[in-house]
């Protein structure tokens, strides 16, 4: 007999759970057309008292979030507590165990345990879904395992966290500072309070590896060596970009070569032309390489309460129309290894900027580095400067691998007269 | 017991088919991992003999695509032959009413007969799918039905027509007239020997109609009283634009009103910053608006040999991986109505540009009839020409509807010194 109706449990009842009830809520007629009712049956959270702007008192109240594991009234267990151990994968573990289905917005938790929660949801038949884990607003997840299917990806890259975005498109417009445009996204909302996850480019990196795996069939790998956020990104680097052509964006980067995956986070210099540097604020966007389709772009708003929650509810449709997939679109047994190459051998043109206390002798130091390296220069910028700041020395480079690149840099880093740490930026 | 195997015919021979062969010859091994071994039984084509760059020598060959809804070793029907009328909707009524599903890329048959077939497929219990149908390399049919399955989608708006965009594209970087453009767009294929269906705007009111059914949940409707094309597109309105700070674009647009629904096909003037400005050549792009997910964008390839089997090949692989979706994402039973309103009360600014024989009084008998019809004007461009050539006055004008824009221009064409019907183009 076919079931008439969804049950539900919400693990976490922060914005993106109080999102998905709304959505429930308001469009429940509708998404009884498109599926059938779906009820939300149970929540967990730490706390039942806190006051919250969606009314859940008629709803039963867990503060143990591992009851809804049990609960024989729910079909599917929505996990939004966050985080790669501890109770997310306990929940997530026991509810697939126990026959319920799950849906998660929690990246840390995949990259870390996506596979091995995959092989459990095989062996249960239940289903393991995960379309707000990478850009909520944006439907990838469904467009690289169904929409796009039928191509082998050779590439992916994308703008996939929403803060960072913020951040540097902030830092333009407003002219200020990194911490400065921090704090008052952090104020608004659209920063945590510890902020590392985003501007460190370790979320960027979770919903990379995601893709990566998802893309081109393989298991997940975080490869921690190649990860940069935009700490040092300062005003200079942003207004140097700006003259130059470019902008300044985060991007995840996941190139499937033939003798490995390469997989990349880090700041780079886009050309302002181009799709990616006219994404604004805390949108998300995501270029893909098909051998059939060829090149796909995708935008839209990264996270925050509706386009996580529509998210959560487009793949709790997908479970009420019995629309079964396998997680990462092949079997588990099927996903080959993903041996991580290194980008030592890359040739890219990079953006260079070094702040010194005295130009003199400098740039001649600086370009005899470069020149005994063979890196060849393409364009030097070093303007009038306050006497009590700073000078900063600005260059382009023509196309160089980045083995002698970092070697240059490690060079000029001994340069008495440097100041601070040098910026190194790739351009795409 | 599960089939182990899906097997398919594939009626129409042309790049698409051929297309389609070629994916599933290439990716084989990897589809069937991704679903299951996708294999053509049989194809059907006008000509066996035609010389043809896959080899279709081992296929079931049949001259009668009809064969094909008989054949009892096909599971589904492949429709690539086209047209709204005719064989095609013989063979997708046939094939439906004999258990086989069918998969197409048939976008009139679709606007004419969509709601039909989908209702004879919900009764047969097949699946019509059509991700081919609109924006081949772009997975938008899905996007709306299944990604964004959890929101009210307010509009839709995009570049839904390859050709159109190509010539657009082409007139402004080669500035060449139309008809030169054109004439080059057919001989290297990209255009079709009777251009109509394109270049007048009908494939891309196809294109909406379905589209608009699907984000609104409404039965199919062409508004045929507002499809304009780009046959009037002068070099003088692309250069024009350029200096205005707009790239004129084909867009097909659909909003949801209260009233009803407002679907309006022509040429824009887009602001050159905006994403659906930037797409160039053959590609195509949709913006979206959902009421949780907020504004969505996706671009791609438009049509073409590769894009368009790789969305035939995901509908396969979706039918193999038994995801059946109703063609509609509601049972046609719930499609409304969708009573068209038309947009004499939208309020828009206007690009127009006059070509007259003389300037002396023309300027103020226009300046006359708009202060009247109190249509204001914002900037007037009018330059220095050749003694030999026509000149050309050239306004935009601050928000007015259409009613009164419409009443403006048909006074002004009665003008003695008009020599040309005076262009008019909304601006967005």
């Amino acid at each position: 007999m076919q079931k008439s109706m969804l049950r539900i449990g919400i693990a976490g009842m922060g914005v993106v759970g109080q999102g998905v009830i709304q959505i429930l809520q308001q469009h429940h007629a509708l998404i009884a057309k498109r599926a059938m009712p779906i009820e939300v049956k149970a929540v967990s959270a730490r706390d039942a008292s806190k006051a919250r702007d969606i009314d859940i008192s008629a709803i039963r109240f867990y503060t143990d979030a591992l009851d809804l594991a049990k609960d024989p009234e729910i079909d599917v267990v929505v996990e939004l507590i966050g985080g790669a151990e501890g109770i997310a994968k306990m929940l997530c573990k026991q509810a697939l165990l126990n026959g319920k289905h799950i849906v998660t917005a929690n990246k840390a938790l995949l990259a870390s345990y996506g596979i091995e929660l995959a092989q459990l949801a095989a062996k249960t038949q239940t289903i393991l879904a995960f379309e707000a884990a990478v850009a909520g607003g944006i439907p990838v997840i469904k467009t690289l395992r169904e929409g796009l299917a039928a191509n082998r990806i050779s590439e992916i890259q994308g703008i996939l966290n929403g803060t960072c975005n913020y951040i540097l498109t902030d830092m333009e417009a407003s002219q200020r500072s990194f911490q400065e445009v921090l704090k008052e996204a952090q104020s608004l909302g659209y920063a945590e309070a510890d902020p590392t996850f985003d501007i460190d480019g370790i979320d960027t990196a979770h919903k990379l590896a995601i893709l990566s795996a998802l893309a081109f069939g393989t298991k997940i790998e975080l490869n921690e060596k190649a990860i940069k956020g935009i700490r040092t990104i300062t005003t200079h680097d942003i207004m140097y970009a700006k003259e130059l052509g470019y902008r300044i964006k985060l991007l995840g980067t996941a190139l499937q070569k033939s003798e490995g995956i390469w997989q990349n986070v880090g700041p780079w210099m886009v050309p302002s032309t181009h799709p990616l540097a006219n994404v604004p604020g805390p949108q998300n966007a995501i270029q893909l390489q098909g051998d059939m389709v060829g090149p796909s772009f995708l935008q839209g708003e990264g996270a925050g309460r509706g386009p996580t929650a529509s998210a959560v509810v487009a793949d709790l449709i997908d479970i009420a129309n019995h629309r079964m997939t396998k997680p990462f679109m092949v079997a588990t047994e099927h996903l080959a290894a993903a041996p991580l190459v290194n980008n030592e051998q890359a040739m890219m043109r990079y953006y260079l900027r070094f702040e010194v206390s005295d130009i003199t002798g400098v740039l001649a130091d600086i370009s005899a580095i470069l020149r005994q390296l063979e890196v060849s220069v393409e364009i030097i910028l070093q303007k009038p400067h306050k006497k009590e700041e700073p000078a900063q020395i600005v260059m382009t480079t023509h196309r160089t691998s980045h083995r002698m690149i970092e070697q240059a840099i490690e060079q000029i880093k001994l340069l008495p007269t440097l100041i601070a740490s040098p910026q190194m930026i790739p351009i795409m």
